[in-house]
């Protein structure tokens, strides 16, 4: 058997040495076998990424893994499960070894830097795309859902907001003055960093929990949906992306209010609090070296508003980034 | 948001009233979120089938839901675990809602069939595949593995082989004078039936077992490689599709061994059981009104030989399916 046939390819890209106690039997079976913690839930997130609708074609072997990975540990982070086992399905044109060493050294190291060990997954032939599944543990009622905001809570992000889209905005621009910029917004793009170790302690005090990948206004609005609840946001307390007050010196066209609020792919969490928790989140915050924001409050309104230094209503024209759109 | 929004599609195509006592929390949030059982090992699978390469471009939306369940669950029969839970990563070229409709009615009602309950997904656009991953549920060290053959070990398969194999040879092919029989294969290719319920009964016999989705010679291969073993198979022996027989009377060009050999598709499982449990394993499957047939011995060889019925070996010129091969 050759290194091109499915068999080769795992055997000689994706057989890690990374092993957990709690995986029985890894890749190499009809199935995985793994012993589950017995006083913790698990918490599992799928996400497909297929090039050209959630990376440019030409978007590097290693970020396509290091992202395929981020944008699923995001999610357990968002629910504050500490990562344990992943699967990889990779659809792949044709076998491109010095391209698959790339992705699977860069897929491995993320790996290692969670704590995940890949126990399964699946190659096969067609366009480029790559499904990631992580399973993560979490304590029994600690998991951050999105259905337990309450009028009068305080919301929260972490970081800042804006940087990824802006770096999609800059893909294709070569004449900025200041170089570091593009290259600073595309690392926000391609290399997010899933806030998984904050999001583990902050379950202590936070309610709720949702990463901003669709944007702010879209992805509050699941928890404000879920929770059956309105909410205030003051637009001039959002932690601005540094990139953008450097930007609007040089690009006048773009609407930075539209990319502060509905710009995807940042990856951080907007998170929910009793304001009685405040004091410990940021202390915890700090403690960790997590920028964190107060940003708005929940009420009972049933909307979302995002208002001005001067209080008035700020228009929003489109609420998020959707997978399928019509023309 | 319309119905054409990721949210939208999830919301109207896959939420489905099955509720499972272990599933915590569903579809709709970052993650789900389920309990372990505490006395059981998990079982997890992943496939991707891809559009044109593991199903034609006119299989039906019904034809893909159930079989990219089927081809999953088979993998779960191969270890002897109970379904659980269910993860749905699907890439659509565009939003097609009648075709959607199809697909998540045939999805839900092979779920349901199956026990199964769809805990999260993703849907996204692209170039159209659907990745499964399954969860099951196994006893502790009864789980049917590729490693655990010996010499002296028997081998056996369930159901007949050839008939996926032959269904796709005759895809093309209209002027049958029996059309029954592509009718008869094209279901053993569509709508292929995992070996879910005998084979949780099996694992008290049998020490391992593999789905032989790649070929019988192929499949039982990683077995024996597993196990560094060898094998006899008498091809006298082997339970040759009904359609076999029919069709050769009118196609001669086919290599009807080959088909037998080495198509895939089949979804059956091969099995290996030491000699003192055939009677039982025997008993078990004609209690279930499964067929099951001894097709050979596992040997101290380190090669895998196809014998006829004068004890003579046959040339094998391919061992199986392989998912990516060199033109």
């Amino acid at each position: 058997m050759t290194a091109t046939t499915e068999f080769g390819l795992i055997q000689n890209y994706f057989s890690f040495d990374t092993q957990r106690d709690d995986v029985v039997l890894g890749i190499g079976d009809d199935c995985a076998l793994l012993k589950s913690p017995t006083a913790k839930q698990l918490a599992v997130t799928v996400d497909t990424l297929v090039c050209g609708v959630h990376f440019p074609e030409i978007t590097s072997a290693e970020d396509i893994a290091y992202k395929s990975l981020a944008v699923s540990l995001s999610d357990l982070a968002a629910m504050g499960a500490e990562p344990a086992w992943a699967t990889l399905a990779l659809t792949l044109p044709d076998v491109n070894e010095p391209w698959l060493e790339k992705f699977s050294l860069s897929f491995k190291e993320t790996l290692k830097m969670y704590g995940l060990q890949l126990i399964g997954g699946d190659t096969t032939q067609g366009p480029l795309s790559v499904t990631v599944q992580l399973t993560g543990f979490v304590d029994a009622d600690k998991a951050m859902r999105r259905d337990a905001a309450r009028p009068g809570d305080r919301i929260y992000v972490t970081g800042t907001l804006g940087g990824a889209a802006l770096g999609l905005k800059l893909l294709n621009v070569d004449d900025l003055p200041d170089p570091m910029i593009k290259q600073s917004c595309l690392r926000k793009l391609n290399r997010p960093v899933p806030r998984v170790v904050f999001a583990q302690k902050a379950v202590e005090y936070c309610c709720c929990a949702i990463d901003i990948s669709d944007g702010l206004i879209a992805d509050l609005g699941h928890i404000l949906e879920a929770s059956a609840c309105g909410a205030k946001i003051y637009y001039d307390q959002l932690p601005v992306s540094t990139e953008f007050a450097k930007c609007s010196v040089y690009l006048n066209g773009l609407d930075y209010t539209h990319l502060l609020l509905a710009g995807g792919d940042d990856y951080e969490l907007c998170m929910v609090a009793s304001g009685e928790n405040e004091q410990s989140l940021f202390s915890l915050a700090e403690s960790m070296d997590v920028l964190l924001t107060h940003i708005g409050e929940v009420d009972a309104s049933g909307n979302l508003s995002v208002l001005n230094s001067n209080g008035e209503l700020i228009e929003l024209k489109h609420s998020g980034y959707e997978h399928f759109t019509h023309e």
